[in-house]
This record gives structure tokens, sequence and C-alpha cells, in this order.
């Protein structure tokens, strides 16, 4: 009570936890997990070897990630209950509201008796599962259950589509979710901390970040680059487009990151992953895009850095391995999970009620009529 | 990123924002919703004039009151897949896990077309419907539908119940409604912000808000509090029970409070209430606990002010007016709602993207093997 201090709006610069899950190097255009560079990771790992470094502090050895990711399999499926509320929703629903309220209603079933570490790695299984359902009762197809050989990545592709994803597909996939595994203290991951430090179960803790993420400012931005691209729609309208858009002030999609003062490590993974994978038109396209916006933005305001932040060239890897638009944030999720899931086991490590303070400037004293 | 400052742990003493709904000031034991004491307010208005004090920052003019009032009972009532929905859930469900569940389900159906006032006067009176139709379920009884000549207070235990209530339990109900509905920034209320901030849904902000009361360090007391009265028993127990609990160091339910340096005030308003509506076996059981518990801690940290706190007193109004042991923490919620709401707009009204920084403390520039 004694002392105060007042923070700068947002909490900007204010260094409110510890952490030996992820740092980010804004300057040299880093991200760590654990001590290893992203970048690495994302072309020599699995996402199930990612997952057990984020959550263990060190890389599995050999059979402890069979053990690790032969467990999370049969996990991939949902109950009988869980499938029928799904088929219940609108089909208008935006997946993120449905993947936060079948969480709830998970935590509802299990919340209370099971402990965060495994109450993380069910419902990191059931991500997919949630998503891939309602994905197939909105196309007026059955569900399908996972198959035990394949990975992680591959059953979410399988369990959407129907057919088992080819190599390049599930590798850009798997990639992806390494890159966007955990970010440091976003909106998301704090909401989460908030959360628990209740000492609240787990599941609600997930549930805030999830609400959070689905906004605009943090979440929802990779499938507006998407609509970006398809209504420039071709490499010769970009100049012409990007021009009016930035004459009338308005954002470019996709540039800009408030921490990296260069280009964002992700992105330059997920660009290469993109030029792989997606159509050569689409790829010319994306990369004409950013390169005049880049050109025009520099003109414009040079004292900035604007490079494509992580959401551009998500977009077209998530394209082209067929997610659908309106989940591209969902399959996010399904990554950063991983990430909530470990600030969460920190926090509950050496946990501390957050109880910030507000600065009444109302009116005092009034009485009643 | 140039000037960064490192936080207390759980952000104690950090102004995180400015507000002009409740000041708490700790010194002389006042709590004010938009400069109105909170007593005065508890004894003189309805719920539904503070909720419009607290959303409009200023009282209600007495047609006004009316028409926001009328609006508010028809909302009472759920359609029948959400009625469908709660009759599906395992009976021993928690009531607030459920109300969690059941907002984010109605943000699912909702939350992208409602503006966030309309939302929140929506949501506020479903509250009820939701905890009473889920506790008539699980006692196999019918719902029922609230009426529209009856007060917010009034309908809930109504519809609770079966009964239209007696005028003293439901000016009760009504006064703890308007002493709980708001109190700063709170780990809940804080956690609706750092959501909101993204720009996210109503809904969501709300489900973190629940989400984080559930958490015994925030909103799970006051049923630990009757847990103790009841296994006192009688007022001839309390001291043994007590300093047994004392010596074995552990902490004695409702007593003490991080801000209030004197007697919390809206202790002692429902300390008043629960002198008139319990029985007198129970006020003097729990009086008698509250002397003795203050009288031995005092002795054993004579540093700390350790009178009973909210929740206390709490317990034993809820208690008399038939609110189920287990909804009591959901009942806080139906009053915290309009606070948590009220923070919604306001951080909506001048909003910044809530985002922090931690400080990396792992190891740096592994290789993988």
């Amino acid at each position: 009570m004694s002392k105060r201090f007042e923070a700068p709006k947002g909490l900007e610069g204010v260094v409110v936890a510890k952490t030996s899950i992820s740092k980010i190097d804004g300057q040299r255009g880093k991200l760590l997990y654990r001590g290893y560079d992203v970048s690495e990771l994302a072309s020599k790992l699995s996402f199930e070897g990612t997952i057990f470094l984020l959550w263990n502090a060190r890389l599995a050895e050999e059979l402890e990630l069979r053990e690790f990711s032969q467990k999370l399999i049969p996990n991939m499926s949902l109950n009988s209950d869980t499938i029928d509320f799904i088929e219940k929703v609108p089909k208008t629903s935006e997946p993120l509201a449905l993947l936060r309220t079948v969480t709830s209603l998970l935590g509802m079933l299990h919340g209370n008796d099971q402990e965060p570490r495994r109450a993380a790695s069910s419902l990191l299984a059931k991500f997919p599962a949630i998503l891939s359902v309602f994905h197939r009762f909105r196309n007026n197809q059955e569900e399908i259950s996972p198959l035990s050989n394949l990975s992680f990545a591959e059953n979410y592709l399988y369990m959407l589509h129907g057919s088992v994803p080819p190599k390049e597909h599930s590798a850009a996939l798997n990639s992806y979710l390494i890159l966007l595994a955990d970010h440091g203290l976003n909106a998301s991951t704090f909401s989460a901390l908030v959360t628990i430090s209740t000492l609240t179960d787990y599941y609600s803790a997930v549930t805030s970040a999830i609400g959070t993420l689905k906004g605009p400012l943090h979440g929802g931005a990779p499938s507006q680059v998407w609509e970006m691209l398809t209504r420039i729609g071709d490499a010769n309208n970009a100049k012409t487009w990007l021009e009016k858009r930035i004459e009338s002030g308005q954002r470019i999609m996709g540039f800009g990151h408030r921490i990296y003062r260069t280009e964002d490590p992700r992105s330059k993974a997920l660009k290469i992953i993109a030029k792989r994978i997606a159509k050569p038109e689409v790829f010319e396209l994306a990369e004409n895009v950013e390169e005049t916006a880049r050109a025009l933005l520099r003109e414009k305001h040079p004292e900035r850095t604007l490079e494509t932040n992580v959401e551009f060239y998500s977009s077209v890897v998530l394209n082209a391995i067929g997610i659908p638009i309106d989940m591209f944030t969902s399959t996010f999720a399904c990554s950063r999970l991983v990430g909530w899931s470990a600030h969460i086991f920190e926090q509950l490590s050496d946990n501390r009620l957050f109880r910030p303070e507000s600065e009444y400037i109302g009116p005092q004293d009034l009485a009643l009529p």
C-alpha cells in the first residue's frame, strides 16, 4: 500500500514476471525457446519434441519422446457427448468461440480433478479434434478418428480433410506449430497468468487466453492478411492498391511488430516454407505485396521498422495446406496452447495473486438526494 | 522498449488504470461507487438503481429507472436451447464452471453482433436464470419463469425457490448485490480488462473474469467460512476450535484483507443484515467466532489488522436467504458482473492493449545435438 508506482498504459515496458520459457531478442531478431533458436527447432524438431522442450525445459530423449507422442494421439478423440454438443451449434459459429466454449465445458467436466500437466496434454490433443469435428459437421461430413501412426500435425490435417496429407504439408504445419508456440507475455498469455494466479483450474486459464486471443488487436489478423491478398488478386495490382490504402491512412495488414526492430525470425522461416508449398503465383503475389508495401511504408515512415510480421506468411502457409480462412486463428491457438500451458505451469510453481491498483479520478463524497 | 520497470510480484502497488467507477479508501474504511458511499447505497437504492449508477456514472431519474428495470426482467428467461444445454450437464457440476461455460456459449451465439452495453444487460439478467434452472434441474424440479412485477433480487429468489420471497429476504439480497458490485482492480476485474484490451467481444472478457473468480484465492472463500461455522457448530466450541486452528498455523477463513486497514464497510453492513435475518443462534455463533478469532489473532499478530472481511457475514446472509452453499460464489458473480461490465466499458472508451514484459532468466544460445 505504501509505495505506489503508476505504470505506463497497457503495462508497456513493465516486467511483470521472470521466465525461463522464451526470450525475444528484438534487436537481433531472434526468438529462443528454453535457450534454443526457434528457427533451428522449426527445421529440425517435431512439434511433439517442442512441446516436451517447452514443458520440461530440456530436450526429450528418444524413448521419452516416443512415449509422450504415443500418449498424445489417443487423446485426439472426443467423447460422444462433446461431439453431440459441437454438432448442435450453429454452422456459422466462429471456430475460436467454439474452442473457448468447449474448453470451458471440458473444464466443467474435468477441471477440478485433473492436475494441470495432465489437463494440458489432454486439451492440447483435443483442440484439433474440436476444430475438425466442427469443420466436417458444417460441411455435412462425418468426423474422423485420429490414426495412431500419424504425428500431431499429420493427424490435424488428416482429421480435417479426410486423407493422409502430403509430407510437405504436414512438415509445413509442423514447423508452423513450432514457430508460433510461444512469444513472451502477449495479452493472451498474460490473461492466462492473471486467471491462474487465483489458483483456479487450468481450463479456466486457457478459456481466458482463447477469449483474449480472439480480439483483432491480437490473434485476429492472419485471416485479414489473406483477405488483403485475395482482394489485390494479382501482383500487377499491388502497387496501386497499396498506394491508395496508405494514402487514405489505413493500416496494411501483416506489417510491423512492437518488439522486433529487425525482421521477425518466424516471418523469415515462414517465407521459406511458403515458397516451398504455395502455388507459384500466390507466392509471387505475396512477395510482391511484401516488397512493394515495405518500400512504400519506408518512404512514408522512414523512422519505423516496417517488416512483415508473423501473420503475413502464416496466412500463405495455412492457406496452402488447406486450412479454412476462418480457422487461421484457431490453428494458431493449437500452437500457442503449448506456450500458455508452459506459462501456467511456471506461474503455479511460484504463484502470487495479481492484484494491481487503479487510481480513482471520479467525484467524491456525493450524497444521495 | 527503452525504459523498463521491474514491477513487484502480482503487480502489488502498481497503478495500471485510472478509473471513475469505485474508490477504495482503505484508511478510512470507505468504499465509493461513482462518488457515493456504498453503505448508503445498500440501504437506500435498488440493485437496479446501482447498476444504472455504475454503468452511467449518475443516478437514474425515476422514469429512466423504471424503463431500465422493466427491460431487464424479460431477459431473465433463457431460450429452450440454453435450458436443454443446462439440463444435460452432470448434476454435480460446479455452478461457477457452468456459468463460465454458458457465458461462453451465449457469446458464441451473440458475441459478435451485440454492442457491449446491450450484451451486459442481457447477460446480467441471465445469470440468475442460469443458476436457478441448474439448481432446480439438479433437484428434479421444473424451471420457473421470472415475474414482471418482481425486482431482480426478488426474481432471483423466486426462480430459485419457486415462491415469492419474504420482503426481508429480497431486501437482504438486494443490499448484498449492491455491496459486492465493484471493488477496484481485483484479479477477476483485471483479467476482464486484459481480455477486452485486444478488442475481443464482451462475453470473452466476462468468461475470463468468471474463471478467475473461481479460484480459492479470490472468490472461493465465502463457502469456506460457512463450512467453518458449521464445523464449529456451537458458540461454546468457538474458542477451543479457533485456538487449535491458529496454533497449527492454519488460516481462519473470512479474516483479513489486503486493502482495508480498518473494518471493511461491506462487512459492517452485512453484519447488520445478518443480525436481522439469520436465526438468532446462527448469528450468535457467527458473532462469537468473530470476536473470539479477532481477540486470538490480535494476541498472535498485534501488528496486523485482522477484522472480518466481506466473506464472513456474506456467508451468514446468503445462507439465511436460502442460497445453496455451492452457489455463494456464483451469487457473488451475479453482483460483480456489474462491476466487471463497468470496467469493460471504461477500458473500451480509452483502450490500449495490455502487453507487459517478462525477464528471461533461462539458458541462452544452446545448440541442438
